[in-house]
C-alpha cells in the first residue's frame, strides 16, 4: 500500500534572518517535526520584510502545489509585520476582521491587562485575516494563526516567536498531517567512518544503493583526524508505510555496507541522537 | 554619494537541511559576513538534492538579477553531489574538465595520499565545471570552487563543509565585494525593554521612523517576565557611505526613542554582541 506523503513548503519572513541577526531555528525545528511525521519538507524560502518579496515567494510556492504552505513570522502588531497584508495583496483577498479571531484576541488582552485594556488598531490588526481564512488557536500567545486553502494548498501563517509557533503547530498542524499520512514513518541509522576518503567511499555507496534503492544513503565529511585521515558520517534513511519492512530493509543495507567496508575503514555505529 | 550595495542570493542544497538533520549555520554565517561588508542578502532558498529543484531555484534566483548567487553544498565526489551537473543542465553549458581545477586537485591528492594516489572518476568529477567557469582556490580542502558569470550575475558554487566554505568566501568573495561597495557599512544598536506590550510600542516605532526614515527599527518579542510583562528587544540599524553621518543619525534615533519611552517602560542598552 502506498501512503501519500504530504508535501510542505516554508516561507520564512524577516530581515533579521537575512542580516544574520537571528539563526532560523524555527525552520529547522519544523523540518524535524514534518520529517518525523512522515511528511516531506520540499523547500524553504527566506525573504525580507517586503511586500513584493513575500508575495513573490508565496506565489512561487503555490505554483508548485504543495499540500501545505507554512509562513513563519511577520504576524505581530508592528509596522514591519506585513505577512497578512502581503498575502492579501498577492491572493487578491481583502483583509477583513475575523470575528472568531477578534474574540480570541479580546479574551487574551482582557486576561493579560485587565478590563481597562483598549483594542488599538495595531492590536486589531492581528485579527484582520485575508477573506476566507479561519483561525487556529494559539495556546500560548495573544493572536491565533490564520489558515486558508488556496488551489488545494493549505496555507497557515505561523508566528515567529518559537514558543507560539511550536504550540500552534503541535495543536493544529500535526493532527492535519496525521489525518493525511499518519502511517508513513522514517527510520534512520548513521555509521561513523575513519580512514577512508569520501571519494573512495562513493562507488561503495552506489553499489549498496543499487541493491537497496529504497534506502537513501548520504555521506557527510566530519573533519580530518590528526593523522590526516578523513572522518565521515554515513547516514541511512528509509521511509515507508510498514515499520517492519522499513526496519528490516535498513538493517540489511547497513550490514551490506559494513561488509563492503571491512578492512578498508574503521567503522562504528553512531549513537541515536 | 550613493554607493551601490551588491545584492546576494543563496541557494542552499541538501536533503539533510530539509529533514532537519543539519541546522543551516552556513547561510547564517554568510548572512553575517555579507551584511557586515555592506552588501545585502536578499533571499535564501533551500532545496533538496534533486536536479530539477536545484535548477529551478537557480533559475528563479537568476531571473531576479542579483549581483552574486552563491550555491552551498553538493560539490563532493558522491552520487548525490549534483550541484554542478544541475547547474550545467539548467544553463545548457556542458561539464568540461577544467585544467586549472584538475591541477589543483592533483596536487592536493598527491600531498594527502602520496604518489600512488589514483584520480578516480568520483575525484575527477570535482574538476569538471560548467563550460566557462574559473576555479577559486580552496585553501583548506581538496577541490576549488567554480565561479562563472551568467547574465551579469556572478555565480559561485561553495562547498557545504563549513571550514572550506568560509576559507573560500574569505579568500575570494570578500575581495570581490570590497571592490564593488567597500565604503558602505552598517551600524546597529539594541534596546532591551520591559513592561510595555509590543502593540503599545508599535505606534512609537512609527513616529520615530517617520522622523528618521533612514534608520530601520524592528521589535523582537523576547518572552514574558514572571510578573506577566513582556520583554522586547528593539533593534536599530542604519547603513550608508558616511560612517559619521550614520552613527550620528543612529544616536539621535535611539535618544528620541528613549525619550518617548520614559515612564512607560524599563529601558536599557543591550551590550554589543
Amino acid at each position: 500500500m502506498r501512503v501519500k506523503q504530504p508535501i510542505f513548503e516554508i516561507v520564512a519572513i524577516g530581515n533579521e534572518l537575512l542580516i544574520g541577526k537571528t539563526l532560523d531555528t524555527n525552520s529547522h525545528w519544523l523540518a524535524i517535526q514534518i520529517s518525523s511525521l512522515g511528511a516531506v519538507l520540499r523547500r524553504v524560502t527566506t525573504v525580507r520584510d517586503r511586500r513584493e518579496e513575500i508575495g513573490g515567494a508565496i506565489g512561487n510556492a503555490l505554483s508548485r502545489h504543495p499540500d501545505f504552505l507554512l509562513t513563519l513570522g511577520g504576524l505581530g502588531p508592528t509596522h514591519d509585520d506585513i505577512t497578512l497584508s502581503s498575502m492579501s495583496k498577492f491572493l487578491k483577498r481583502r483583509l477583513v476582521l475575523n470575528h472568531e479571531a477578534f474574540e480570541f484576541l479580546r479574551r487574551r488582552y482582557l486576561e493579560r491587562f485587565g478590563p481597562g485594556v483598549e483594542l488599538t488598531p495595531p492590536r486589531l490588526k492581528m485579527a484582520r485575516f485575508p477573506a476566507g481564512a479561519t483561525p487556529l488557536p494559539n495556546p500560548v500567545g495573544t493572536a491565533p494563526s490564520p489558515c486558508l486553502v488556496v488551489r488545494g494548498t493549505t496555507m497557515i501563517a505561523l508566528p515567529g516567536v518559537p514558543k507560539e509557533m511550536r504550540a500552534i503547530f503541535k495543536g493544529s498542524v500535526v493532527p492535519m498531517i496525521e489525518r493525511l499520512g499518519g502511517q508513513h514513518r522514517f527510520y534512520e541509522h548513521s555509521l561513523l567512518l575513519r580512514g577512508i576518503p569520501e571519494s573512495s567511499l562513493s562507488p561503495k555507496i552506489d553499489e549498496v544503493m543499487k541493491k537497496h534503492p529504497q534506502v537513501f544513503i548520504k555521506s557527510h565529511p566530519r573533519g580530518i583526524e590528526k593523522d590526516g585521515s578523513a572522518r565521515i558520517e554515513l547516514h541511512f534513511r528509509i521511509g515507508g508505510a510498514s515499520p517492519e519492512k522499513s526496519k528490516g530493509e535498513l538493517r540489511h543495507t547497513v550490514a551490506l555496507m559494513k561488509s563492503k567496508l571491512r578492512g578498508k575503514a574503521l567503522v562504528r555505529d553512531a549513537r541515536r541522537s
